[in-house]
């Protein structure tokens, strides 16, 4: 093949007219997910302002102390050698931490430590969907994923990768409720589709469907239905109970967990699966052979054995919560109940008001996230901080209005 | 769907039975990548013993004391918060190693930091290689990836988690020596496979094909050439000059590192890969959004702006490497010449010997590899350690023969 006729010192500039092989069409088409802003402490090329930094859901209180015990304790050996493949501490420490209330019965064979709940949600799709083409031999768009809209975008982003189809399901454009679960599994189904994500508590509402709800969805779909529990540190239950062994444990629902939001551990990259001791086999044979390092899985491991620590951020995050909510309403937004840790606030002025006062709030340090779709343009999505930070955010909005 | 039916207390036993949902075909017949045996600080099920560990290709010293002081130095913040999405200061220290000898022009628009080189290489099949089903359609078993075999088992496999074929082309028996690039390049080609992987300096036989002998076969194939790096740091001379951008960089070949092994951090999983802008764009489109954590990102950044010490020990392997060589030459194995931080020992007597060896060598603690596999049966493949851990080596092998 030809050599690049790019001037050598403008590689840059020369990218997109360079005859690159080409990719699969799925991966030169992708729209990439966006991440929020991340103006952090590596950013060097410009002095770190005091950010009031409430636009990506990370925890406002600091990891358990233990975590940083541990990584310091580690040897220089531990960095020289390839890790523990298997990630067996941190899937015991899951377990243990999965067993509260006690007697659920889960153990490490329940769990699959991954590099962010991000790298579980693709092994899913690498493990159970069929790319596109394979399903256009048994009919359009079959064997894919099925959503609940509006939801996490980067689900259909890694589908989008994967080359598989998304069978979107609308909830109600005022309340985001999702419809009847056998009214979504119907849809889902009639698309062959073989995994269905739904968010609980949801993002960006916050709203929470119960373990009932969930196994009305479980029963009627046909795929594995994954329930993504991000956020569930800061809801009043979660749906643990679906899978634990000393129950009635099924084998069709998988949850994700994550430490990022719950254990403020979002600058480490764990998350982990549970499950069914055959679905975690099954994930394990697709994930790559060492996912995460020494120093996430020691310090992932410390910070859940701490739930002490992590437990008193959950207290302060929801009573937080229920002020901000409150603040808001007073303001005239109109505002979810939310279970996580983040309220999503409808602007009454509509889209052009809401991009505004995203920017103004900006423009003066405070991030909170605006999502640029048509179902979410008149609203903000506000992390809840801590009582320092939700004071400088409304006083903030209070000059901006 | 039903639920499991599996006793409570025994999820283990009962995965087999179980009616989970199906996997893809690809998945649920796959065979997956089997890493070396893994005996780390990490186990503690059975007290530490001292294991001379030869197995999995780490660098016998320790990693630059600069990594570990950055990690140190990382404040909470840094866990709490999300990492540094594009790993921007990672991708600036790698393009400054990149830059000896000076003069090579690499920007950090040039490198893509990955979880491992494992993750890249995963970041290729899927951006470029289809699934079989669409090879289906156009041919049977194409879009997939070139080997030379034998060769690290892992592009295989992640080829086969893909759904994608490939197209082997069988080096030497003997020699492990490769075919004219012509010859790999037209078989390849007859398969319109999209990638071509070459592992160089080649593993697990240590040999080095010239930067010539590459830029035949990146012109002769009609795909994009990965070049896989993970041990030129031991060896004489590297292939940055097909891609450096003040050089006539070519579009067609993308080289992977990895800090594994020339910089002693194989537990924090690092790699990146070197290209042309335009190859890097795209798979910053497929990767995970935040692939590298705080931690890795920090330290690998340390350790590549540390390239006197890393400098160090790789001149110590080399001339560990020689001494071992002529050792096992002196006591009749076959060695070939090696580039890298391993030896390939071909056993006299055959693949029974072999096996005997390895397993008399691991009951003494002392851990090699053997590839159980008909083109490597009759080879131990021995990772080059300290003086102290060679000596070691040599004497259980003596007490063996």
């Amino acid at each position: 093949m030809p050599s690049s006729s790019a001037p050598p010192a403008e590689p840059a500039a020369a990218a997109d007219a360079s005859p690159r092989p080409r990719a699969r069409a799925a991966i030169e088409g992708l729209h990439a997910y966006v991440p929020g802003e991340q103006p952090t402490w590596a950013d060097t090329a410009r002095p770190l302002r005091p950010v009031v930094k409430l636009n990506t859901n990370e925890n406002p209180y600091p990891p358990s102390p233990r975590a940083l015990e541990a990584v310091a304790a580690l040897p220089a050996e531990a960095l020289r050698l390839y890790p523990p493949p298997a990630s067996d501490r941190l899937r015991a420490a899951a377990a243990a931490a999965l067993n509260h209330p006690a007697g659920r019965g889960f153990t490490a064979k329940s769990v699959i430590g991954t590099n962010g709940g991000d790298e579980l949600l693709r092994l899913l799709i690498t493990a159970f969907c069929e790319p596109a083409p394979m399903a256009a031999g048994s009919g359009p768009g079959t064997g894919g994923i099925g959503l609940t809209t509006p939801s996490y975008s980067l689900y259909g982003v890694l589908a989008g990768i994967h080359g598989a189809t998304a069978t979107e399901v609308p909830r109600d454009p005022d309340t985001l409720a999702p419809p009847e679960p056998e009214t979504i599994a119907a849809a889902w189904n009639a698309t062959g589709s073989r995994l269905g994500f739904v968010v609980n508590p949801h993002a960006p509402s916050g709203r929470r469907e119960e373990a009932a709800w969930l196994v009305r969805l479980a029963d009627a779909f046909e795929g594995l239905l994954v329930v993504d529990e991000a956020y569930a540190d800061f809801a009043d239950a979660d749906a643990a109970g679906l899978v634990a062994p000393a129950g009635d444990a099924r084998t069709d629902v998988l949850l994700l967990r994550s430490l990022s939001k719950g254990y403020a551990l979002a600058g480490l990259r764990v998350g982990f699966g549970v499950g069914h001791p055959s679905l975690i086999a099954l994930l394990d044979k697709a994930r790559d052979s060492y996912n995460l390092d020494a120093y996430a899985q020691a310090a992932a491991a410390a910070a859940l054995a701490d739930r002490t620590h992590a437990e008193a951020s959950w207290a302060a995050v929801r009573g937080e919560r229920t002020r901000l909510t409150a603040a808001l309403r007073e303001r005239g937004f109109g505002v979810l109940d939310s279970q996580s840790n983040f309220v999503l606030a409808r602007v009454a002025g509509g889209p052009g008001e809401a991009r505004r006062l995203y920017l103004g709030l900006k423009s003066n340090d405070v991030l909170i996230r605006h999502f640029d779709t048509p179902a979410l343009a008149d609203r903000l999505r506000i992390t809840v901080g801590t009582p320092e930070q939700v004071d400088l955010l409304l006083e903030v909005l209070d000059g901006l209005r």
